[in-house]
């Protein structure tokens, strides 16, 4: 069995985006050299998220609208109080509530080598409270 | 290790709707012969998910319904424009953000031959753009 | 390949909480002696679910008050009605319908025998139907 984990950097530019992360989760797919087996993709963030949809930039307007609709920035929130842990007030509860809408993960398997996906599934990592500098993991196992 | 993969059709017949898959899924299980592992199932369509709940026609309308109303058809979209990629209108919006709130994917673990899941857990193929013929994926992984 | 798969009993104390499962998790990865793998959560009830976010109480509340506002107890639910599986009338439609916002899995990585997350990640059983006895899964998967 082979097991590969990379963790990727990516630097958000916006308060909230959607970043297409397929050529770097196909580069580590192919750097793995697993045959068959299965791709796991993760954000390391609460406040961000991992989805997929169709590779539009229309679309990805779409999807930050709506989410930015059923979990708003401002809101009556516990969350916007001060937090010990961070040194000031809480202000970001809707960015962790988008994130439980999106997903915060996804996987695809593998086969011959490469990812089985449909044609238009693209992979996003989803920035609900940029601009940061973030994580994500990629996995793959297989053999 | 052992690891199947197989590509399935599911035809729908209407604008939205579930089916119900989990014949389908333990079909694969049982011919792939792997007694202890993991499935995975995934949609290869952004405009369908896959959704666990569990098996009642009336819940399946109820969570229909709940999604349409969180991401209707008619909204005030911009993938509602003119698509090079498709030769015509965008109009399907809704259906890709209700895809992002039911998830594209699922998994179980596999157990003595047996796919682990709660009594009532089904598992859906969703369909919010239909009627399609669809395709999703069912992979087995495990020894 | 080692494969571990534990089934977890958790009583929850009010109709709607988020229980931090996260040591559970870890404790079984630890047990399963799986150096690298991943390990995959997920509960056996669909009016429950499994979701990751920040570990403050105050956040925990906004995330349940979220989810009641976008699928509450009380709505125009086909489910409200009387089923014979159960031999009364159906009343938790709204529960069903926020565990397929907050889906009902997740999954990490693990490397070197620890399970990667973010430092701010936890893992919750988030009931939503309670006070109940209920079983979630957790199974480690690697070498």
């Amino acid at each position: 069995m082979k097991i590969k984990l990379e963790k990727l950097e990516v630097q958000t530019k916006k308060d909230q985006e959607l970043v297409d992360i397929t050529p770097e989760i196909e580069r580590v797919v192919k750097e793995s050299r697993v045959k068959n087996g299965v791709v796991n993709i993760m954000t390391m963030h609460t406040s961000s998220g991992i989805l997929v949809t169709e590779g539009l930039p229309c679309l990805e307007m779409d999807v930050l609208n709506k989410l930015e609709e059923l979990a708003p920035d401002q809101g009556n929130y516990f969350h916007n109080r001060y937090l010990d842990i961070d040194g000031r007030l809480g202000f970001n509860a809707g960015a962790h509530l988008r994130a439980i809408i999106s997903g915060y993960n996804a996987f695809f398997p593998i086969e011959n080598g490469k990812i089985v996906k449909g044609s238009r599934q693209r992979v996003y990592f989803a920035e609900f409270d940029g601009p940061l500098a973030r994580t994500y993991c990629v996995q793959v196992i297989g053999e």
